[in-house]
């Protein structure tokens, strides 16, 4: 008989699991608490009016229909008895023979319930469509501001962060309003939106190479975006963010990109953690004691080279394909080498025809890495359909400067 | 100086009135609770994973930047102060030397609460993807439930009303459940899947010719939905629709589109009212009493050849820009000729090549009225890019039988 694979989430480590493992002849059963799978690098561009969201979500079922043994399963699970081998979702329980963890991760506020109660951050669809509306809104309300002092609020936006996150909304969100919504609100000068990007280091992308940092803080800066970096954020009201030099700024916009931590679930589990709330991994990516059990991508804690792997999307999919090899191992009576990350580098897209990237020494920014950065997200994103989409809207923004999906969407404007 | 137009609504009427008159010099003030204007005839491709529904929908902004002396005023009319000759906004007011209220209309549940609570309709953006999460969660739920009984009513749909939106949408979720969902829900035989149209009157599409009335009736039932002919609903609970003549459908899914009324505004304003709270117009559709006040689209109750004209989006368009020549034909002190409606004809999709129309005598029925509903509704659907993303989703369904479509969106997945 079959023995069955149950993957949770079905982000990049999970799909690349699923792909694999039904290849092998597994029965796989893939759950989610949504129906698609999130195409979550993008999400910021939903946030800013250059893609709409549906362009970056995928069917899961329209990929079960493709792999041999697959299916899905809708829900969110809320335990797993090690023991008995289920978990449990809201209506009801799954058995298997194996399970791959792949809850991917949530936004670390670290504790500041201030500033998680009234900061955005980009996680999910529905969030990408709700810092949309409310960007828009802020504009709408700016146009018909008098006050000078509420109009300055209003028109500020405060990006905290200076990961590839912080960097490429700050990017966008800087051309939406420069190039797109100056012309939309002829009554709001260009020079009356500000753009702060808050970073607590002294560089954004601490992950690159020097010269890359300094290119990406240069650019944005010529681009309009104000960086404070060594700053760092303590509290938050609706209309305000505090900073630990006693220093605050007037925003209605705050967007947080400042930390991730691993979903959830992961803390009732039962098992050890490391650091981020991530679940310490044994070097087959398997939970020790319970070889059957396997955790993936953000989720999952594992040291390489002495220090803990980030949270990555590549890393995600390269242990979901390691998954199925280390099981086909184990049934080969082989002991499956250790799993161990091959980088291949790193990027974030600063604005049109500018980005920063880096991979296997070399490091590319300006013009050439904005088109790696282009070609390899297209590649990367699901499905045809999909990837003509969002060729169409990056064609029509870059070549007549224009946004089209800046609706403000759901039942109130307010 | 120039004098000062505001027109309330952005649907075809507000749409067609701001464009003639900024052509003419006018200050044109557009007032829209939303910021886009809207296609409503293809709220039901979005509900039914069709379309995304960002391709229907066009920022009003990126009209009014092309139109002289044109601008947005994003808002909810509460009041009209006839007198004072200004309009009441949630955070403000706005006064005017002329106001055209095209503020449309909603779906009219002749009084039934429990219909109301119940049902779906298609009015909205928002209402579009709510259905659309909630088709999909039923085939979700149905792909679980063993209990015979309770499976049957997730996969029974029933819709009221026989017009133009229920063939259509009733057609278009038939397609949607044989052809697409029958692949990604292997679980679920395509003939357990129901869809029921009900219909008070002994036939469909009413203001067609019987022979095109016979044919969409006879080729529905061929696509497998089933009609109910003289038969009325009464009352519904979240899980049964109940009928006049004491039978009941027991469903979870109950789409009303059997009424339309005025939208609530028109009951506000102390005028004389029409049927279904319609504004009753002069001959050159405005208020007795106040020339400088219009009524046009659904919202305007006007005979023609003894009897009121129907809510249909070619006859808000034609009165708006009728308004333009009104004002136009004042100026130069002639008293303008009465409005008319030149009827063009009407049409209703019932399936992929298949389609009813009729013109001018003509009547058209089968894959060339399908071609040409297409190329209409292509013609008036606004913008280049929303009308290629429309062309590739049609293209793409019709030769690959794929809807992309079809997210569970929102929070929630429940």
């Amino acid at each position: 008989m079959k023995k069955k694979v149950v993957i949770v989430g079905m982000g990049f480590g999970g799909l690349s699991a699923a792909k694999s493992l039904s290849k092998l002849g597994y029965d796989v059963v893939m759950v989610d608490k949504h129906n698609y799978h999130l195409f979550q690098p993008l999400l910021y561009q939903v946030a800013t009016a250059g893609l709409e969201q549906e362009s970056i979500a995928y069917p899961i079922r329209a990929l079960a229909r493709n792999w041999q043994g697959a299916s899905f399963r809708l829900g969110e699970v809320s335990a797993v008895d090690f023991e008995a081998r289920t978990i449990t979702l809201e209506d009801g329980q799954l058995c298997y023979d194996y399970l791959v963890l792949a809850v991917g991760s949530r936004t670390n506020f670290f504790g500041m319930q201030s500033v998680e109660r009234h900061a955005f951050d980009l996680k999910s669809l529905a969030q990408s469509e709700q810092l949309r509306n409310h960007i828009l809104i802020q504009f709408e309300k700016a146009s018909r501001e008098q006050d000078r002092v509420r109009r300055a609020a209003l028109l500020t936006f405060v990006i905290v962060g200076g990961g590839p996150t912080g960097v490429e909304f700050a990017g966008a969100l800087r051309e939406l309003s420069r190039y797109v919504l100056s012309r939309d609100y002829p009554e709001i000068a260009v020079s009356e939106t500000r753009i702060v990007l808050v970073e607590a280091a002294n560089s954004l992308l601490t992950a690159m190479e020097p010269h890359l940092r300094d290119y990406a803080a240069h650019k944005l800066r010529n681009m309009g975006v104000e960086i404070l970096f060594s700053t760092q954020v303590v509290d938050a009201t609706a209309e305000l963010v505090l900073f630990k030099d006693g220093s605050s700024i007037a925003t209605h916009t705050l967007f947080w990109s400042a930390g991730v931590a691993a979903a959830g679930l992961t803390g009732k589990l039962g098992v050890s953690l490391g650091g981020g709330g991530r679940i310490m991994v044994e070097p087959d990516l398997s939970i020790k004691g319970h070889p059957e059990v396997f955790v993936i991508g953000d989720a999952a804690c594992l040291e390489q080279d002495g220090k803990p792997l980030p949270m990555m999307a590549p890393i995600a999919s390269q242990q979901g394909r390691y998954v199925a090899r280390a099981l086909q191992a184990r049934q080969e009576g082989i002991t499956p080498p250790p799993f161990r990350y091959r980088d291949k580098g790193c990027m974030a897209t600063i604005g049109r025809s500018s980005a920063v990237a880096s991979t296997h020494g070399y490091t590319f920014s300006g013009f050439l890495a904005w088109v790696v950065w282009l070609l390899l997200h297209l590649y990367y994103l699901i499905g045809f359909r999909n990837r003509l989409l969002v060729v169409m809207n990056w064609g029509y923004y870059y070549f007549f400067h224009e946004r089209q999906v800046r609706l403000i969407t759901g039942e109130s404007h307010k």
